[in-house]
């Protein structure tokens, strides 16, 4: 196989104006750049990542860490961030292992010091103080999604703002007793969006005068988990809520299938409302605030680009807006 | 920074010695590689990938070619091949593009070829003559999941046979008038496992007498998917069947609920079975034919590594078992 040594022969040119030139990374004059993918073209030269890293110093590499691959908001994301690397020529080094997982420790100890990464996205992290000392020694430029942001770049939508917004729809119908279905207690202190959906619950109940009648009934994120706390809290007649703002769709539409097996009508007895526009949120006829986690993939590509060509730039936090989107699962109270 | 030179001038031997000591590929007797290791130790040195990779040959990357990433499936998969792979110390480069795109033609002509990957996992392809052509000339070990195996080792689950188990299950209880729901007319023409599900219903109607029932009401693959060609089958009193056979559990799920919103008793005037044991299969009590995407996952990243140590042992092909899971979607005819 022909080498880029050869390349620059061929060409006339230094390895390094070669390598430069067949990479796309620095500066080469129209012609010179034309002359060598000629001579590359004449060579059937293929460029090795590896030679190519090490010549460029830059790997063409993206790494991704997630805490999870099987919900739909990290499928979703993983999709968008996909589209985005595709596009800019960057490969996407997936590291997908929970937060106080042995693989997680090893990552930040061991993996990411010897990888050389163009950039790192990092999904839904809290990093412990040691984690963030960790990606600041990698020293690659950092965009996170979701919560965290101090100390880097950051893409997310406004959860707070979720929360309240579907609060103020149910209140705007006249509700009163609305309580906020799934997310654990100690959600608040996790990156994900629960514990600020649920602040944003609990301010628009405050503003609404409603804060005694303000209830989190605790639980998981799934569908299944919807369906269990849903039953839970309305097999309990007496303090039966008459409408729910639920985490997130799949809880939204696990509470749904809860009633309708309770003989509670929906939304004539109780009313739903949820946060995402998850694709199974048209099939239940579900309003909820839409987020698009795609979107944010993207997003945080385009951050990270600017980040790489500006490594010294102030950081930068961009902020996707969400929608409420009615259908029928709300409604006035009877 | 440390380089490999000064390590292996610490160390007292050469920078290719000192470089397999520390990748632990290549033989390097234990004493040397201890010597390797307290040197690299004292200089804080942190080995770079590509400067590894060139000079051991190897990447410690593997490329996951995937058509989705935001499937049930696909994301269970792809957390057991990341599990398999942290295991052995290697990077997961994913390249999750759908069949026909350009981003798909653009990674095999020019990101594969230029790509130094020790092993490539491909799942749900169906190489056209060019793809695979490609792959061939890519040259590194290759493992499909799903249906294709001519020329690469594979992993798979039996979908025939999943599709025969439900049909029978169905034809024990005594029913005759047994749909196949959901799946594409031509289906058999991808590298899913739709068309030989199908085809497995088939021969069980066929062994059974029960050719002349036989029905596919085509359709989707999701939960939406499901309730909308239910609600199309189910409407058509006249020909309503007592049984069916769904391509996979979230169509399953989508024909219960249609069911249930006809006022159809699930299962004492519709039995329904489903194939995968999914998250939302126990909730919904519905009986299914159990796969485990992470086990096979797990089995890919296995297989992959014997071709590594062995590139040219002979093509392996494994076949997971799946189980009949009966909850209480399905009983005897009315």
């Amino acid at each position: 196989m022909s080498t880029i040594a050869h390349v620059a022969a061929r060409a006339g040119v230094s390895k390094a104006t070669a390598s430069r030139a067949l990479s796309g990374g620095g500066y080469v004059s129209a012609d010179t750049r034309e002359r060598v993918r000629a001579a590359a073209k004449e060579l059937a030269y293929v460029a090795h990542s590896s030679a190519m890293s090490l010549a460029t110093g830059r790997s063409l590499s993206v790494g991704v860490i997630m805490p999870s691959l099987h919900r739909w908001f990290f499928a979703e994301l993983l999709s968008g961030i996909q589209e985005g690397l595709l596009a800019s020529g960057h490969d996407l080094v997936l590291y997908g292992m929970r937060e106080g997982s042995a693989e997680r420790t090893k990552l930040f100890e061991q993996v990411l010091p010897r990888r050389r990464l163009d950039g790192i996205i990092a999904v839904g992290i809290q990093p412990s103080a040691h984690e963030l000392e960790r990606l600041r020694r990698v020293d690659s430029p950092l965009v996170t999604i979701g919560a965290y942001s101090e100390g880097s770049s950051a893409v997310s939508i406004d959860d707070e703002a979720a929360g309240r917004i579907a609060t103020e729809h149910l209140i705007d119908l006249g509700h009163q007793r609305i309580a906020f279905l799934g997310g654990r207690p100690d959600a608040a202190t996790h990156a994900y969006g629960d514990g600020r959906r649920l602040a944003g619950y609990r301010a628009a109940m405050v503003a609404a005068g409603l804060e005694e009648q303000s209830r989190h009934e605790t639980g998981g994120v799934t569908m299944p988990d919807g369906y269990e706390s849903g039953v839970r809290m309305l097999g309990d007649r007496q303090r039966r809520p008459t409408a729910i703002v639920a985490v997130c769709d799949e809880v939204a539409v696990g509470a749904i299938i809860a009633a309708r097996r309770m003989g509670l009508a929906v939304p004539s007895q109780l009313s739903v409302v949820g946060v995402d526009d998850h694709e199974n949120a048209e099939m239940f006829s579900l309003t909820t605030v839409r987020q698009s986690p795609r979107a944010q993939g993207v997003a945080a590509v385009e951050v990270l680009r600017d980040r790489m060509d500006a490594p010294d730039a102030p950081l930068a936090r961009r902020v996707l807006l969400s929608e409420l989107v009615v259908r029928s699962s709300t409604a006035a109270p009877r």
